[in-house]
């Protein structure tokens, strides 16, 4: 089976390495010969039936490597037998996508012979993955050599040492000739073209390759509004008046853009097999404690821990620091306008160049904070979320999502909303979004890639000096990729990514009616952003485990949200423009109504829009309902053939 | 096996009836031998392997009884194997709720010795029901004796008989004794007590009791805010001035009702079986038609109709339809005001008590006419629907709702919406909800129990007559009632009675702080709903086939947009209230500005709300994955036991 990584160096490893294990180099002998034991065992016994062996790297003068690296591999028999459990989609002879399974397995389109090459790198190691974490304790009471770390039937053995620290990390390891090809059509051409999502999703998982394809559709989405707001810029068209037109534009194009991207995202979900996937039983998460109890839809006896105790925690102590958080924010943000009158008043006093300047000086000051802040209560909100002890990953993200929502939100608008709305100075607000955003922006791909590369390649440089220098000629390339690999900083899921894109099209619906340049910027911003991400995901970061994903998840409705916020946020702005005022001379009243009228008829026509609109699109519905009813009609088929 | 029924006429039908199959009297002898054979064919032949006779009425001096009447039965084993193919869920030992399979039959909790009485009628009779409905045509070219009557392999032999008017109904038979248990501890004792819904269910099936159920709760959601109308109207707070309190009071109760009565529907769902139970394959409507073409889910052959011919009938007909009976219902509805003012103007000139009378006559015969129109358009839309010619009996029905909804919603409460807003005159818009409520309730308890029942006792009495003149002493029960309930009228469904409650549930979340007796009448009207709705399903129509339903389904969604509409209407009659106005004695443009806010605030709060209170409740959720758990497990152990 060739799975791409030349391994000539037949003495390190016997087989195709996908994983890495990295035990702490004090982990005592027996749990080390315990571990291996119970990864290597027959799965009737209970063990993961997988290849394992231990990397030895020479050596050296300054410090000692660590000895406990192991790679774990798999035959083939294993892995198309593992993919069958967690339920893989793979492409039918027929063009539908549906569960693999062993037995049916000539039946689907790319296996021929013995089946090399139908799963791809990262579906193996996905498997893998699965089969580690899956390693249950059997009888043991607690892991050899550490009577401190229980123990009990059904146990994950991996968070279990994981959660204690006795296992470092496990990651997948690249593939150097896949990824040289992938990184060539990605990002290395000089030519604008759509990212290679399929290839994307066959080297990183369909989580990242939904990432990367709502980055690209956004992007293109955005053209539009960035295209009408040049000539806005351009003929200066800038007294604020003509915005009325924007803004319905914006608001059209907030929701319809919503609306499609869930077509394109189901779209693309059933063609990499995951839409119809159904979700695994989910493990409790690795840091989850709690006494021993039993768990009440298993039955198995594990850590519970009482859902009152956790909304204790939740509504005494999370609710409360988020809220002093926002009131933080809000101080903050009152101090910048204490300096935003500072710097006019300078300027009003004594206007030339130097105090012109000086007046963007607070916004981008309120900028760096901010980002600074969002920075802070990010680590912040992760410890508290953690503290909460949620039992699974999933609730545990969602209130990390929430808590992290809330408070950026807060933290970058509120602002733009104090100044559209209280003091309703077009002006200043445009100034300052202007500056938020650009500042923003920068901020950002510093930090998010520039800096973790310059990291990263004074680390490579350091390492490839000391393989040289302890080996010299005899290149080990598997010893040395691991070595690299594993001081790489391990990519932490695309949170942050699609945090930034959220707030970005925060920018660009709520108020780029006020700064049509607004699109232009986040779309200039985009581009840049495929080609930082693209490169910070090939050569800055671990490569990550593949994440099945059959949408983008909590994301999709923090956008919906969003923009419902832009529609009032829009309908508001409409209503402030002195073009609408002067149709209403008397009459504030009146035209109050008329807009809240307005408000609420585009509201109604919104929830009306997002549910007449399939979420899924006919073609892929016809396929889905085939393969249900396929099912059926083996289900029936098979209960005759039991002579009934 | 004894179903109840007492038949002791054993020269009649050997087996115990369930189903009563009406053939056209001219129906062709060799079209009923070969359904009959159908029927009765074994199922590995594609037959239905039931049971069924014909029933041979005395022939009559006044008019020839119809000779094609068929009762169906069927054996214990094929109803148990029935039950699995319908994908009944029982109760296991364990209490939980699973999906009956007759190998796992013994582990099932009320399954004694060969299982008699562990199915109950209504799903003997639904099971029938559908074993009749997927007997599917086999080679046969055309119905035997009916060269036009078409046929084709797999389409369903029954629907398209229906739709020929060959078969003229099926319908299960009553079964005396448990109706007279049922009825009894239904309605007939004469204390106040909870209804009777699990043997409701037993009787009827899941679809009717969950209207029972919903009319229960919703009748005892109204008790506390009718208790706090009474004191409003006793001590004379008119004033329209408290009136705030109340519509906040609204608001939050019209939230919660909804949110806590979808936990209530799951609970009661999955006591029946019905939440986790997969939808069957959904057949095409029995009225369908269009060209022979293939099924592109099933690979069949099938009639296929485009569906952009379907939305040209819906674009340039029904909607153009719809909207020019909205505008009817404008146009009348400003007559209404015409002739209110007339009156007015007589009673202004005149006042005296005929004068004082007449104020009230628009109102009554505006509510006439109300109730007249919507009957009217009730007709319209299932006419135009049918023409839409929908392939789904569900997509039927959402286009079907949707139309009557937006008219009836329109119809009832236009008037209301333009006197409180436009002509903001609290005064009328008090009378004149309380005139439509009561002529709108009166209106329909006599359309709906007593005229219905007034004529079937007519019928009853002729039928009677008949057979004692026939028959003399010898008395035959089984030809009796399948004579007696032939002639029944048919009970088209929960729809209309579902409609009245969702009118009613408008009339007190929306205007209710205007007339807080609002709430007092519905609950008086439901009280009596319920006993005359338990009377003419038991008594005025045929017994309706069992309809397994996990939720009132698109009801659901009607109640919630009006209790949205209703947040909004509330706000805006606070905001008009003379109290609230008195605060802001100079500036209307602040008071709106705050309602508005406060609006937004509240309709966020609620979806909120929705979103953060679990639609099933956690007793409910854990039962439901442990199943799927089981499920895996099972799956996994005979993945093993394959040798895996």
């Amino acid at each position: 089976m060739q799975l791409g990584l030349s391994v000539s160096d037949s003495d390190v490893s016997s087989f195709t390495p996908l994983v890495v294990l990295e035990l702490a180099d004090d982990t005592k002998a027996e749990a080390i010969t315990w571990l291996l034991n119970r990864i290597r065992d027959k799965q009737q016994n209970g063990g993961a039936e997988l290849l394992v062996n231990q990397l030895l790297f020479p050596a050296q003068d300054d410090q000692k490597p660590n000895p406990n690296v192991f790679v774990v591999g798999s035959t083939l028999q294993r892995l198309l037998n593992g993919a069958e459990d967690v339920g893989l989609f793979k492409e039918f002879q027929d063009g539908t996508m549906r569960g693999f399974t062993y037995a049916n397995r000539e039946s689907f389109k790319d296996f021929n012979g013995d089946g090399e090459g139908f799963l791809s790198d990262a579906e193996c190691q996905y498997i893998i993955k699965h089969e580690l974490d899956t390693l249950r304790a059997k009888n043991e009471e607690h892991v050899p050599g550490y009577p401190k770390l229980k123990l009990y039937p059904g146990k994950s053995v991996v968070r279990r040492l994981q959660s204690k620290g006795v296992l470092i990390q496990y990651f997948p390891l690249h593939n150097k000739e896949d990824l040289k090809r992938l990184s060539f059509s990605w990002y290395k051409k000089f030519k604008l073209s759509l990212q290679p999502l399929d290839d994307i999703r066959h080297y990183f998982g369909e989580g990242l390759a939904l990432y990367f394809g709502f980055l690209e559709y956004f992007t293109f989405a955005l053209v539009p509004m960035a295209l009408i707001g040049i000539p806005y810029y351009l003929f200066d068209w800038e007294d604020y008046d003509k915005y009325v037109l924007f803004a319905v534009f914006n608001l059209v194009w907030s929701t319809v853009f919503l609306e499609v991207w869930k077509r394109c995202s189901a779209t693309l979900a059933y063609g990499w097999g995951t839409l119809s996937r159904k979700k695994a039983f989910e493990e409790p998460r690795a840091g989850f404690h709690g006494a021993l109890g039993f768990n009440p839809v298993t039955g198995r006896e594990e850590p519970v821990y009482p859902s009152s105790k956790r909304q204790l925690r939740i509504y005494l102590v999370s609710v409360p620091f988020v809220l002093l958080c926002l009131y933080l924010s809000f101080y903050v943000m009152m101090v910048y306008f204490d300096m935003e009158f500072w710097a006019i008043n300078i300027y009003n006093e004594n206007p030339d160049i130097a105090t012109s300047i000086l007046l963007f000086v607070p916004s981008i000051i309120y900028a760096v904070v901010i980002e600074i802040m969002n920075l802070l209560y990010r680590f912040a909100a992760e410890f508290l979320t953690d503290w909460e002890n949620h039992r699974l990953e999933s609730s545990f993200q969602n209130h990390l999502v929430l808590k992290v929502l809330v408070f950026n939100f807060v933290n970058c608008f509120a602002s733009l909303f104090y100044i559209a709305f209280v003091m309703q100075d077009m002006v200043l607000l445009r100034q300052s979004l202007a500056t938020l955003l650009i500042t923003s922006q920068i901020l950002n791909q510093v930090m998010e890639a520039f800096l973790p590369y310059w990291l990263q390649r004074r680390r490579n440089k350091k390492v490839h000096k000391r393989m040289r220098r302890l080996m010299g000629d005899k290149e080990l390339p598997l010893l040395g990729q691991v070595q690299l690999e594993t001081e790489m900083n391990t990519y932490l899921g695309t949170f942050d990514d699609y945090l930034e894109q959220f707030l970005l099209f925060g920018y660009v619906s709520l108020f780029s009616c006020v700064y049509p340049l607004a699109a232009v910027l986040v779309v200039l911003n985009n581009i840049t952003e495929v080609y930082s991400d693209a490169f910070k995901m090939c050569h800055v970061f671990k490569r990550p485990f593949s994440e099945p994903a059959m949408n983008i998840g909590v994301w999709q409705l923090a956008f919906e949200t969003m923009s419902i916020i832009a529609v009032v946020t829009n309908c508001a702005l409409i209503g402030l423009s002195p073009q609408v005022k002067a149709y209403f001379p008397e009459s504030d009243t009146q035209l109050i109504l008329i807009v809240v009228a307005i408000e609420h008829v585009l509201l109604a026509f919104k929830f009306i829009l997002a549910f007449v609109i399939p979420d899924v699109p006919k073609h892929i519905q016809v396929n889905l309902a085939k393969l249900e009813f396929d099912s059926l009609e083996a289900l029936k088929k098979r209960r005759r053939a039991l002579g009934r």
